[in-house]
Formats: structure tokens, C-alpha cells, sequence
């Protein structure tokens, strides 16, 4: 295709507020062209309030074939969907959603999906290992359960949030029993170590463990997508353990949307 | 701007039915970029049906600033503007809309101005001259008006469908008084011919009027965008009239509209 765009191109949205900082319109765009695709994602600035009225409207335009869904709206948009996977079912929240070829709007949970995506694209092994997860908000809840999707023998998660901790471990405990378990956040006793903390994003020095017991054998992930290494990354670098980056896991989440995005042609 | 589109993208629609054959996203996306604009035109296709509720819905997106209207949404989105160019106002129709610095949505038809662009980019002089308008559709009316808005002392407009004519002679000339005529297309009496027919799109050698009776002093202006040269253009080309092809028109209608879309800054 010569132009950017034309009266045949296939139309996908982000919709998020605030919309200016994310990297999917540019992102998901060239993964699309890369496919020989004449689509586009274009940015849309959607406020909550509006957020029904125009999600609706949307699904009327007939050459907008799917929608990436971001702050503050995952939880929202899922209501919206006729059918989701296990996993968006289960989080109550989708960050993708296609018109399905019947017709039916059909959405995905990926967040989590893209982390454990890139820890196996850099060869790491999920499936037996005992990991440890730091942090139990939005990010920890997804990777937590694609943790487990992937076949952890053990996940124990630490939150400094004592209520929002014991909420997401019973919440997973009712689906994968008691491979799910709580802790102390040392990584020394862990195959792998996931950090879906904000440690490191506003300062790179800040690790949300102590580094000294961090195991060259174990995986290391990280979703801190800050300029420069983290702390945690360094450490993983200088042990000789395999790691993926919050780089890394943006650019499996995007290939992931991009994915379930065009599967229902 | 290194990508197609990033989160910063200011967003203009294009809403018609159909849509894929639309080359204003293509051109006027070409044109916002060479003003150095990080915005795009997408294309939306819209039924009647939805029309109302997705123009509502798309006025709530907080980065998109304006639309493009085609068929057969030009009258129905008249109603959706809050303000419109006296020109809209009595055509009852617009082909553009954008959120002014207020908020207020403000409408303009823009499709006969086009017309008398090209005319003028060409060095054509219309203030004073005797127009023939060939069509009393939807093109016509645009060009009519915007004929006796440039200033021509007389328009005598034919078409073959008499109430047509009728009805449009009628309400041009409750605005324009009796400079306003009906009268036979013969081309010798004229100094500008606008041929507002469809004559030449499906055959080029069609013409809407006997060409022999066409003096080389003559302005010509076409709204045929056929592939190749149209008979009347032929002619135009052969005996030396200043011209102005459909393809011409349309070009002037392009940066018209991005003028429009962009000056609510």
C-alpha cells in the first residue's frame, strides 16, 4: 500500500484516558503493515463517562473490526463483550476485542499472556517451577493467572497490601487450589520471580527484593518499562539469569493483541 | 513523525456508505502531513441507520476534531451542527464538521467551492461573466451557488428533469434574485460552462452538450472524475478554453476542506 491510509483500510481503536503516552497505535500498526495488512489502530481519547455510549457506537461502524482497551477501562469494556476467554472471565476485565465472523463481540484478557510470552521466547521454562510474584494490583492479578495457565507447580505472591494480598490468593486458590500460596518475598527459594510492582519505574536503584539472594538459576521478569535497566534487571544480568524486561513483555503483549485481533477472520 | 500514527494523533473521520471507494483519506491525510500535522483521515463506514448515533458517540472522542461527510450523509449531518456557512445553511447539507476552539460543532459544504477553486487557480475570471450550469442535482445546487457567491451576473441553468430545474431555479433565485434563469445548453452564449451532469463518467465520448457550439474564449469546468479525458474536456483542450478538469475540482475540494477542518485552532 502507498498511502497511509485509504478508503479500503480496516479500522482498530485504542481506547483509554489519558490516551497521548501509549505506544500501541505505533506499535500495533507496524505489526499489521508487517502482515501485509492495509489496517491501522488509531488512538481514541474516551472518558469513562462516555465510555458505553461510544463503545456501542463504534461496534456500528462497519469497517472497525476490534478494539485494545486501556486505563481505566479493562474492567468496563468487559461487559461489553458477548463472549471472552477463561481467563478475561475470570479477571472480570479484557483488553481486546474483536467482531467475531458471526458478528459477536468477543474479548481477551492478554496482560499476562504477554508476560509469560516473553520469559518462554527467551527459552525460560514455566511449566513445574515454584515462582514468586511481587505485587497483587491489575498487572499481578493477570500474571498471576497466566503464571499458573502455564503450569506452575507453586505461585506465591507478596503484596504490601495485606487486604488486596489475601483478596487475589483466595481469588486464585478457588481456581487452581492451593498451588497458590502467600509469602516472603525472597527469591532464594524460587525457580522464577515475577515483579508486577512499580519498583524501579520512577527509580531505577529500587528493587522490590533483596538482589543478594537473587539465584542465577532463577528466571527473572520484570514489567517496569522505565528508560534505562532496573536495578532488578542489572542484578539478573550480572548473575547470569535468564530475564525478560517490561520491553520485552510489551513487545509479546502487542504481538499477542495483534494475534487475537485478526484470529476471527 | 516517524510512524503512521502514534497516541498524540489528532483524529479527522470520513462517514459515508459505501466507503472503500473514498480518496480523501489517502489525500487529505497526505495534505494534513505536509503541514507538518500528526493527524490522519480514517474512513468510517456508516449506514443511515447508525448515522446519528455514531456522529453523537464520535463528538465525545476528546482527540478527534472534525469530520468529513460523503453519501449519503451530507443532509443528515446538516442536522448535527450547532452552526454552518450561510452556504450550508441554504443548501441544508454539509460535507465537513469540526469542534471549534469553543466546542461548538460547526458545519460547511465545501463541494461547489471546489469547483470555482479550480476554476480560479487556473486564472479563470468568473465576477461578471454568463454561466451555464448543465445539472440541477445535488453537485449542481453546490455549484450553482457558489457560481453566483463568485460573483457571475448570470446563471441559466438546464437539466432534463424539469421539476428539478424548476425547484432549483425557484430557490436560487429567492437568494440571488433574477440573475438566475433556466435556459437551453447551448454553450455559444456563455463565457463558463460547468457541467454538474454524470455525462462522460460511464463513456467518455458522451457530452452534455454540442461541442461544436463551444467558443475557444469559453472557461470550461468538469466534475466528471473519469479515467481519461471526457469529450467536453477534449474539446475544451482542443480549442483553447481555459479548463478545469473533475480531477482538478477535486484537488481545490480537498484543500478546502482541510483548510476548514484545521482553522477552528
Amino acid at each position: 500500500m502507498e498511502s497511509i491510509v485509504d478508503g479500503k483500510t480496516r479500522l482498530f481503536a485504542i481506547l483509554g484516558d489519558p490516551i497521548a503516552q501509549v505506544k500501541s497505535p505505533a506499535q500495533v500498526t507496524a505489526s499489521l503493515r508487517a502482515r501485509s495488512r492495509n489496517a491501522i489502530l488509531v488512538p481514541f481519547h474516551v472518558t469513562s463517562e462516555d465510555f458505553d455510549e461510544i463503545v456501542l457506537a463504534l461496534k456500528a461502524i462497519r469497517n472497525l473490526d476490534g478494539l485494545v482497551i486501556t486505563v481505566p477501562h479493562k474492567f468496563t469494556a468487559f461487559r461489553h463483550c458477548a463472549e471472552t476467554t477463561a481467563r478475561a472471565e475470570f479477571l472480570g476485565a479484557v483488553n481486546v476485542m474483536r467482531r467475531s465472523s458471526s458478528g459477536v463481540w468477543e474479548g481477551d484478557m492478554c496482560d499476562g499472556r504477554g508476560f509469560v510470552d516473553a520469559i518462554l521466547e527467551k527459552g525460560g521454562v514455566l511449566a513445574g517451577k515454584r515462582a514468586l510474584l511481587l505485587g497483587a494490583g491489575g498487572a499481578g492479578t493477570a500474571i498471576g493467572y497466566a503464571l499458573l495457565e502455564a503450569g506452575v507447580a507453586e505461585l506465591s505472591i507478596h503484596d504490601i497490601d495485606r487486604s488486596r494480598l489475601d483478596e487475589l490468593v483466595g481469588k486464585l486458590r478457588q481456581r487452581f487450589g492451593d498451588r497458590v500460596t502467600d509469602g516472603a518475598p525472597d527469591p532464594m527459594a524460587f525457580d522464577v520471580l515475577a515483579n508486577a510492582t512499580p519498583a524501579g519505574m520512577e527509580n531505577l536503584q529500587k528493587s522490590p527484593v533483596d538482589l543478594d539472594r537473587l539465584r542465577p538459576a532463577t528466571i527473572v521478569g520484570d514489567v517496569v518499562t522505565a528508560t534505562g535497566e532496573t536495578a532488578l534487571i542489572r542484578a539478573a544480568r550480572s548473575k547470569g539469569c535468564p530475564f525478560s524486561t517490561g520491553h520485552d513483555m510489551y513487545q509479546a503483549l502487542q504481538e499477542k493483541m495483534v494475534e487475537f485481533l485478526l484470529s476471527s477472520d
